[in-house]
């Protein structure tokens, strides 16, 4: 749980404060003596009034659950039952030589680290595996489960083990698995990309790869700039590493090169994220001009540039080849994953870098955890080398552009005139903007209700607004799925426009 | 390739860093326009004099690899031949726009970095799997391959599979996958951990398990306190955080109490780093009396303790429990591995941890890879929960005893009477102290050109010195390899203790 505040919804914040904590408390994450931070820096930190948490910290005092004392702070009150538990006998008939609790540093200390992601914005929920419900998937960009090719993988690990089982439980290396890097570096070599000059490393995922990058550029904060929207996880990791966000409209002819050349003048970013193709959460690639473009102008500023291209795989032979590709001055750090086009489950990412950056990388993915899973990357390298990658990225590229044209089909029928997505490349996911004002929590919380999830707008915005737009995912549904439930969201939005829910709230 | 200074070489420390950068430069890694640190800096993180590095700039500089600008700093001179190549027009006929690199901050910069391991000392290295080298592997703390049971653990595969393969293709939960966290936490109350009071998280390896706790607990810096030796790869990590280290004296009976108070009196570490049990690297454990005063203290001074149980499954029923047992002011984070007992390749660890923790490690371990290889955690659930790691465990440790025993009885044998090992409580590895002045750094040299390989005592050293000592672990080899490399070892030791080389070196 996560102490997020939610500026859309009509409880106030100070309740919604007084209700995280009290939550905390009882639940017992928060253990008696646990010090909360000074009224003053967590006004500042989750951007509200002092009052607000002023009133929040006497409420709680009031009911028993916190307490504090000139210059000592404010902390988590023992309650009798909790007292009693904690100077109880042990078994041994001892009493414990001291009650106040280890002194873990107040700087990592829970309320600051709850709020340093609330400030940002939590990752995405990660439903439990074994969740089967019912609900309709449109709010994640996953695979449908039917989507992972299990009994090839299955196949796959049976071949690396009868070949080399032994060797796959041993230490890997640490910048991966030699023959899986050779042939994911002669592939990327026919895209075009130096490969010569630049260093791969498997991760756990591009998660991982996006982390690794965040340790390396901003060990000492500064400012990162991406496009406005942005993939939230991404978003999420770089305000959990302190940065500033600088967000850049981004929309159907790329990047606003007008307000692009602002922010180049008035800061000097650590780097700049893109996602050139079936961008994350728009489903837009840029125009080969808005590349070249977009480059010229980081390269002028001397800007390293971190390109995810999450869907590679996807990448058809007439579409523009990656930026890494055009990457004459050892600018790019150009990640990739293989949670969507194969498997999530499996954490199986790399990394390419500018050789200067190799070495420090490979010093901080040891520290991190020494190496990624072997036998996956055996399996993933047997799935490459025997071409099974490209044919089945082939097949999940039909499916998906089998199912934008029937998402993009029954918005036409369903939704309002007013509400159009972006008509994205076919990937996983689109981007819709309502009018000005709409209630776009309310519309997800209905939504979810109808049993259909979907991801609202605020999560993908650099600036930290809550934007009339939520992202619909298309892939991680049942194709069945799609159409019944784009009527049934259609029916909302109709419902919404038309009741004027975006006006100004009841005064009663 | 880490910028490691040897100062038990008799190559002069100018001509060591020459080297280092030379061949960085040579090799590409660092590419023309790559900015050094200023001879200060680097001069103050080497601990070597400022003139030292100004001299191996100025040769660096006489022979054009190196450039400089009052000012401006020192920078990698862009070689003819890179130049051209650098200039040269693309394949579309343009030129590049800008010839300066990118900006990557200076604090990450790969010489800042090199050196903040070099500071520290590099991790130990990791041989790539498919180093089929006939050598003596007594310098790693892993098992034989052969110890590996690969038979048992592909079977595992075949059976998660079959019962869930799609299931384990998809997002794991971050904290793991859950009958896997609830077999482990039934294991822990079984040893007496409270684990109500405290939450388990599924970690790649216990690497990532301490790289998230320095993470957590050194985000702003500050002390780490640990045994004196203590575990090379965690007093690396720790380092790497900007840890200062305060190393307190721990031998058979224990840590040297009177040292541990004068540390606790002048200094708040922000935790202790303990190896209760079997050690690394001594292989000593804890007696009880010794735990107890240990915790007394720490619990006094209210220090947080991490606990690694590296070998948690060798632990015999008439040993002491895990000091988690006793932990009565959740004070104690708990990390394990199944690096030792099962296989390092799949990559699985454990950390547990007091309530209030859990919140932040979630979110960091989210941040960080999102999850751990599913299929992995899969396998090992099945293992734990059949049976088979429990009769594993107790096979390799009647092989450990044995290997111990037949250790021992070589070291008595034949390495000279002044060089006796502490006698370890059966685990991989044993500490062996020689005579003050042995030159270490000679023998494992020459060891290397017999084909046998030690750990040197120096990366096990807290204070950052080279104590005459070394790490012989008795798991790596195969059992008929021990005796007649302890036998080598055993002529060295005499001819170098004989011919008195740890007298002062000769003048010419």
């Amino acid at each position: 749980m996560d102490l997020l505040l939610d500026r859309t919804s009509s409880t106030p914040l100070r309740q919604q404060i007084v209700a995280a904590i009290r939550a905390r408390i009882e639940s017992g994450e928060w253990s008696p003596g646990t010090r909360l931070l000074s009224s003053r820096d967590l006004a500042d930190r989750l951007g509200v009034n002092r009052t607000t948490v002023v009133q929040s910290y006497d409420e709680l005092t009031a009911s028993g659950l916190l307490e504090s004392g000139v210059g000592r702070g404010t902390f988590v009150r023992a309650s009798g039952e909790r007292r009693d538990e904690r100077d109880r006998p042990t078994a041994s008939g001892e009493r414990p030589i001291a009650t106040a609790p280890p002194r873990f540093p107040s700087a990592s200390g829970p309320l600051a680290w709850a709020d340093r992601l609330a400030r940002g914005r939590p990752l995405p929920r990660l439903p439990a595996a074994d969740d089967a419900t019912p609900r309709v998937a449109l709010a994640r960009a996953v695979g449908h489960p039917t989507l992972y090719p299990v009994e090839r993988i299955k196949t796959a690990l049976d071949r690396v083990f009868a070949a080399r089982g032994r060797e796959l439980l041993a230490y890997p290396s640490p910048a991966g698995y030699a023959p899986l890097r050779e042939e994911l570096a002669r592939r990327l070599a026919r895209q075009g990309v130096d490969v010569a000059r630049n260093e791969l490393v498997i991760v756990n995922g591009s998660q991982q790869g996006l982390d690794l990058i965040a340790r390396l550029l901003l060990s000492e904060g500064g400012t990162v700039l991406t496009a406005q929207p942005s993939f939230s996880g991404a978003l999420d990791l770089f305000r959990w590493h302190r940065a500033q966000l600088q967000g850049v409209p981004a929309g159907p002819a790329g990047f606003d090169l007008a307000a692009l050349d602002r922010t180049l003048a008035a800061t000097q970013p650590r780097f700049a994220y893109v996602i050139p193709d079936r961008a994350n959460p728009t489903g837009l690639s840029l125009p080969a001009g808005a590349r070249e473009a977009l480059l010229e102008r980081l390269q002028a500023a001397r800007v390293p540039v971190v390109e995810d291209d999450w869907l590679a795989e996807l990448r058809r032979d007439d579409e523009p080849p990656p930026l890494k590709a055009r990457d004459r001055d050892d600018q790019v750090l150009y990640l990739g994953t293989f949670s969507k086009v194969l498997a999530p489950g499996l954490r199986l990412g790399w990394l390419l870098v500018p050789k200067p950056l190799f070495e420090p990388l490979l010093a901080l993915k040891k520290i991190s955890d020494l190496a990624t899973n072997f036998p996956a990357q055996a399996v993933l390298h047997e799935l490459l080398q025997s071409g099974f990658i490209d044919s089945h990225a082939r097949d999940l590229r039909v499916q998906f552009e089998r199912r934008r044209d029937a998402v993009d089909a029954a918005i036409d029928r369903h939704f309002p005139a007013a509400v159009r997505p972006l008509r994205p490349h076919s990937g996983m996911v689109c981007w819709i903007e309502l009018p000005a004002g709409s209630d776009v929590a309310r519309l997800v919380e209905e939504a979810r209700r109808e049993g259909i999830d979907i991801a609202p707008g605020a999560p993908f915005d650099a600036i930290g607004r809550a934007p009339p737009a939520f992202r619909l995912s298309y892939s991680a549904a049942s194709e069945a799925e799609l159409e019944p439930a784009i009527a049934r969201l259609g029916a909302l939005l109709h419902r919404q426009l038309l009741g004027g829910s975006h006006a100004a709230p009841p005064l009663v």
